[in-house]
């Protein structure tokens, strides 16, 4: 058993008289403590721009836990997103999966009580949440948010607990559409919520598997675009996340990371999806962030045999998103800012602004963004 | 909710005439699926020597679910050991700890109970296995594994505890000496189950804590030495496991991975504790273990200008244990041997032998393994 | 001015009584010294499968020095090449380009005499070779490997220094075809050249771009398929090399390293390009490496609710060429044999063998190679 | 052959009307290119804090190429270390080796005027430089930089070489002190030079080898402390850079990194030598760039059983120097801040301040950094 404090770093014994203080009195000349391979106090930094003066929120509003079919306690959910580097988290338990089949006894709002003491000591945001799923596949799978008592959306019909949702402050969000999106049609529970506004976001990401379609159902049903981890099992066993590798995420951008602000940024849309390397959502959103976020130089003009000037420029991406850039007329090829790095390109002086299509950047299904950049004198 | 089957890689949907086909028919071509994002079915090969004609069985004796005080469900424990590359695991949750104070119901067996048909399932050896631990300092700390009914060690004395353990068949690991080591004494409880010939290991590595003076008393108490990680929190945020990262692991030299097999061995005394990019045992098993790891051949002679011939060495190291050797006249400078590499050397034609010390090796407290490497023609 | 010697990782000084031992004698206790930084004596393994008996020799039949248009001394070129795993290159300096131009002196086979000691101090099998380059565009750009006076093929048409090249022994490598490919039509040398026997291969991958058409051709024109890394730059600050990943190389099954050896399975076109997670070659021999890498096994069997039986399997790949599965019953969904892995995959009992499309295997342009896997009992 | 402008990443071919341009023609139709494996024209960005309001240079003065007896080209050089990060180097030729020797032509200034074109193009500070080296082991070895005319520095004793350099505005590094470093005597000729003012500061890290006792001569005898690599072979060859590993560097706090502010800084001493994770130099420098480098926060406070405030902390380091941290009453256990990360700890609310060694700031031989960190409320 270890103790109660373990995950205490620094334990600065001279100043805490109690007795559990004697545990820890180890003979450090017996031991020897090898601290470099611990990660478990360690939260990386991930780096995104501020956008229109608004802070970047790193958020995942879909996980599960042991209360309903996850492998992880909530509090172990809580300090994974935040060593993964993210602000806020919603813990989304169904209820419709009776947890006590597993040994685990409580109700539907058993882990986010389970969990809060942590996110506070970590100062990570807990939204309360659930989800509301439904045997029949047409019952719709929804991710409520904001809720106050999941207790209350149990044992009721889809649309009716979707509605007890919302009149709790609860923001709604559609889950994992790709499961059932044809050409022409989507569910009925699904349409009528959409038309009567009680659908506020649809996942265009859910664990690994990328919606475009449902990208072009956010612009044209005015719905916030969402990416989620839908995470059951342990999320670094499940995506192997490194300083390379990023868990899916939203990018709220919200004027700081309350619960309240986050809210607030939701119903207005401002969310950019963000995984394996790319970005979706509204390419007003996607531009704004795509210009804060690269930088562009000129470094220095060199001359050819036949006195034709050549410009040298810099490119500079001090943030954590890699652009995949295809120039109107570099010939087909592509080139990858990678993130946090610089690039150097050279172009005839002549030329005052390329065209560039940012590949990994969807606005649409089968649409990229594209930009031009004005080239500094 | 995911599916139940979530977890089936490859599912053939055309052979399964059953109605839980219908519900993966999404339209894929309105789905992209980033299965390059996903580890959780994938097993990383660590590389090992065969030593002797017995097999680098690896092990990890020490592992909590949420059924003490771990934050992971049992059969998670399985599947990320799986994972990590281990062949065998005991869980070894505390009997003393009461798992239904944290909304969790279950008798001291469930999580062996629960994790056996996903170990099954894997091909991971899954032991049965149980913390024996009491309040007070002397009470020990103990891991009995191999065992078969952990209830009857409950609400007993230690020694009784271990002594209905051992009746079961049971092998006694002591856990975490360092907690309580000093320079002239060991608990008294300890000293009499060592007498008894009840306990038959001792952990030199436990988490990120290694014992030196415990690898002492392996030798010299005859004492199998073991690491082990005393996961509670999830494995791969503890750690930060990669490519380059291994967990701490016992190496269990045994004819093959059944239980029957590593138990022998473990009675054997043919055990490697491995952590951290060290090993820490028995010289003998150890001086078998590099020389079977590493080979040594001649490239090619070259002569300066005075004539004098020196040769040019390569020695390989196809395992994923590192070396790092001090020769003896190398003026001081170490030399790292990493894991899958080789490295070349040059020496006067007259060195006939080389004898190195291998730094993290380590046979004893302060002592390293000091080998002689014969020079090929 | 570092010393002679600086390359020499072990100096035993006790042995060596000449005096460029004294100017080592540093106090050791006054120096600290960071063995772990260096990498320099260090080469990578590389593991791929050796198949029908034949090894699988790592060559770069394409590299540049600084006696052509290359940044790197030929010496730095073998050392480069044998830390990166490589077993065999050949320096492929182009005799139109004047060295004399960039302060450099020497003649077309300078670069190959310069690097020869090196070579074969690191058992690095070094091949004499020469790029012949004319400057008309239709002048051909082609490389001779196992020629003997690179100096011959000088001043003259393009076409006869490839006969004086072949006069001498040479092997004709058609390169980096993609920069004049089109629909219907190559350069008239080139076709005249292939026609006469005098081209026997052709590189379907150049730096970092991949020819399917090439590939095309070297089965219809019975040219063995080449991937070269034509570099100029330094190996490591092009490609980033790193573990994870391998540089561009042609995978020649030959008896062994040999020059000789190399050059009979040339001529006998057993070659597989490897580049950047793919291979591409003749499907049989891509048939009997996949199968040579790949191995199968049954873990277990669970039953369903239903009492359906599943099979449990694993599937191995220990090499390090990864490959991506499209299975033909999978729904549409891709699985990664991830390199030095092992992946499980669940399937109904009454299945016997899975169709199995392997997406980073490409036999012909639009084509890749499919398998079928036949499931154990 | 590889074109001229093979570096040139954008070719916007519809812009230049060049004959050049048809030699691109190739059909994209037919060639992928894989822009993904390339990194030829990606610096990567290092992140150092700005201190006092200066910016923090990073600088390698001591540089070889095949010049003197290295292994790359100048403008190589000047190429890796604009993407290894760098903002300003000094390549260091030697003069007493003469560079015909191994094929290549040119005067001790050529490595210099090679590689300025180079370094304009790509806004890297190129600074003039040249190793004097004598044979005789007391001749000393010493680094000029901000010279005009190395040739000057030929065929005359160390001493007048120096004066020579010193003349030209030159600033002299004592090189590698380490290998003739003894308990109490440097060689007469560094003696002399240093009490008439001709060395300005002097190598505490060179290549691999760390020196603490010349740190302490740099306090001592108020030298600047300079850490370089002296590479001779291809920087990421010889250290395997990678996103987790920088290659040694000074890093010089100036103004801007112009050669003017560069030399600024250094005369007046304001350079902290990083390597391997290391920082080396004046504690009161040190002392800043932890405190610009580190921020801490008070996240929560809880409670135990007693009711004994808990203050939970989090301490933030953006930037890409590790800490590693020795509370005083820590019981002995060290934490290691890493780079680009966040820790969290907990302390009683009663600590209002920690004394903590950070083990990784060296001051003086034997000497670390050691900082009072004051808890926000």
């Amino acid at each position: 058993m270890k103790p109660f404090y373990s995950f205490l770093t620094f334990l600065f014994l001279s100043f805490s008289a109690t007795s559990f203080a004697q545990k820890y009195v180890y003979d450090i000349d017996r031991t020897e403590y090898h601290d470099d391979m611990l990660y478990e106090s360690v939260r990386r930094i991930i780096r995104l721009p501020s956008v229109n003066g608004l802070q970047p929120i790193k958020c995942d509003f879909h996980i599960h836990t042991v209360f309903s079919d996850g492998d992880a306690w909530p509090t172990a959910r809580v300090k994974e997103a935040w060593q993964d580097g993210l602000d806020a988290i919603a813990i989304t338990d169904h209820t419709s999966a009776a947890p006590s089949k597993r040994n685990v006894t409580g109700g539907p709002n058993s882990s986010y009580e389970i969990a809060r003491p942590e996110a506070e000591r970590l100062g990570l945001t807990l939204i309360q949440g659930t989800e509301i799923t439904r045997s029949k596949p047409e019952g719709g799978h929804l991710n409520a948010i904001f809720i106050t008592d999941a207790a209350k959306t149990l044992d009721i019909p889809t649309e009716d607990a979707v509605r007890e949702a919302v009149r709790q402050g609860g923001y709604i969000i559609w889950n994992h559409p790709g499961w059932a999106i044809d050409t022409c049609k989507m569910f009925d529970v699904n349409e009528r919520l959409i038309a009567s506004g009680d659908i506020h976001a649809v996942e265009v990401f859910n664990e690994a598997e990328w919606y475009p379609r449902a990208l072009s159902w956010s612009r044209d049903l005015k719905l916030a675009p969402i990416a989620t981890t839908d995470i059951h099992y342990l999320t670094n066993n499940f995506y192997r996340i490194s300083e390379q590798s990023i868990r899916p995420m939203t990018i709220v951008l919200a004027r700081d990371k309350t619960p309240e602000a986050i809210k607030e940024a939701l119903f207005a849309r401002r969310t950019i999806a963000f995984f394996n390397g790319m970005l979706a959502g509204d390419s007003r959103l996607l531009y704004d962030f795509f210009f804060t976020s690269v930088n562009i130089r000129k470094i220095s003009t060199t001359y050819d045999r036949d006195r034709n000037a050549f410009h040298h420029y810099q490119l500079t991406n001090p943030y954590d998103v890699p652009y995949v850039l295809l120039p109107e007329n570099g010939n087909g090829k592509k080139i990858t800012l990678h993130a946090n790095a610089e690039i150097t390109f050279t172009l005839p002086a002549a030329v005052r602004e390329m065209k560039v299509r940012v590949l990994n950047l969807h606005t649409y299904e089968f649409e990229t963004l594209e930009v031009v950049i004005r080239l500094p004198e």
